[in-house]
């Protein structure tokens, strides 16, 4: 376990010094932690969980009084087996052989089995998993996009002048698009920042510069004493916000919940996937 | 200390059924829980913190290892000058003998003195203090406009129907104003919620038809192992939200941050005030 949050603080000074973030060290990182988590998560017992989620089963890491997060379960089966695929993919940036549901998988794997492993050695610790995992989507887009991100756009409007903190940003150039891509590991109530974020940015920038992307691992909650997991969803919610407060272009999961599945088909028509989907994708969305 | 819970309790139950928010029994729960938390901490030491804010002194309480959030010192001083004052204002919904600096500086110490409290009994409990704070104010601004808020607001808009979670919303009636009171104990990033949600009450209700009041004890983050305090503060960005995302009537301190105050001179002229000017404008606000 030492072992691991050693490699995490490498991953973390890669990545806040952004021009590393899409490098191949910074891979190779993200490769070394996920063989530590899923050697040391092998070792451990699994309890099933009882899923209050429709066609979903969760299980959980145990040792001792300690245990982790839910995880999906066939996500997760599915997932180990694509894991190594899915690396050689990001290596050559090449996604011709491999579909969405396995990319998804295999992302799904690497973040959970890092969580899981905090979970299971730190108590209540949700800095370093929700850290872990902006990074890791960071490093995915930079791949993906072939580009650093930047995390702060000059704010210039006759007398005012400033810079403006951000989430990621991929900006291709003039005249090309712009990706605003905020990452979270669930949402609940606090997802209005994303539209607001968005928001600010068609504001500043104009509407339609920037494409909101964002992406999230699942919207489950875990009752550890319970061993119980539900999803937690404001689906009216968020079609107000698409509404009222700005359009995202994108919202990518990994565990993706039913409830947001369907507001593909229903007024305003957001656009919830698969995050596998982003890489399939990618070339139509630059244009 | 067992006593001041069964009250925080009381107090809570009063506050969810909303319609007692208001009331004197919740005012009684108010002051009892008051004195119990006054009577407390008078029994504890006080250490003077390292100040890096410009012209305020803090101080901790502190109880063996444990030490409290900081505390502003002439504004506690202050306050508990002007507890009972205040209460019996409140009491009498009367406010021709006090001044904003007394209000503002007794509901400090009223919001303080329980945050301390569970700081010093609770290990690392954020929820209990923001709760009791939330509500706290939620029944001043109750007293003061005599009326119960709401926390829903129904949603028709041709095929839409439905219900939208709130903060606190004071409804006038007919042709007249509306309130939106969001509340937090300190904001840092997070804020963007509150220009957020104020964009969507604009957006479904029509811009001007909610007045955003948002209220907050302080902007004071404690480093307890250095016993240091500073002042986070991000005037840029407000002044970005309130170009860009909505407009705030008021923002109310109770510890005003001197950055935020200065923003009353520069574009967009954001009316940042103590929480005291409420009490002594309200009959101007509601027009």
């Amino acid at each position: 376990m030492r072992e691991i949050l050693v490699l995490y603080e490498q991953f973390k000074r890669k990545a806040q010094i952004l021009g590393d973030l899409k490098s191949d060290e910074t891979l190779s990182i993200i490769i070394k932690i996920f063989e530590l988590c899923t050697a040391f998560l092998d070792r451990l017992e699994r309890t099933a969980l009882k899923s209050k989620v429709a066609d979903k089963d969760y299980f959980s890491f145990v040792k001792a009084s300690k245990i982790s997060r839910a995880i999906n379960e066939s996500l997760y089966m599915l997932g180990i087996e694509n894991v190594p695929k899915f690396f050689s993919c990001i290596r050559n940036n090449k996604y011709g052989d491999i579909s969405s549901e396995q990319i998804t998988a295999a992302c799904y794997v690497i973040a959970i089995n890092f969580c899981a492993a905090i979970d299971i050695e730190k108590d209540r610790n949700q800095k370093t998993p929700g850290t872990f995992f902006e990074y890791l989507i960071g490093h995915l887009y930079a791949r993906r996009i072939q580009m650093n991100p930047t995390t702060k756009l000059s704010v210039l409007n006759l007398d005012m002048e400033g810079t403006l903190p951000t989430d990621f940003v991929f900006d291709l150039g003039k005249n090309e698009m712009k990706f605003h891509v905020p990452v979270k590991l669930s949402t609940r109530e606090r997802v209005i920042q994303v539209w607001a974020h968005q928001k600010l940015l068609d504001g500043i920038y104009g509407t339609g510069r920037f494409l909101g992307m964002f992406t999230c691992l699942a919207e489950t909650k875990t009752d550890k004493n319970k061993r119980e997991v539900v999803e937690i969803c404001l689906p009216f919610q968020w079609r107000l916000y698409q509404m009222f407060i700005a359009q995202l272009t994108r919202i990518y999961y990994l565990d993706m919940p039913k409830i947001y599945e369907r507001l593909n088909d229903e007024f305003p028509k957001i656009r919830v996937a698969k995050f596998g989907d982003f890489f399939l994708e990618y070339d139509t969305l630059k244009g």
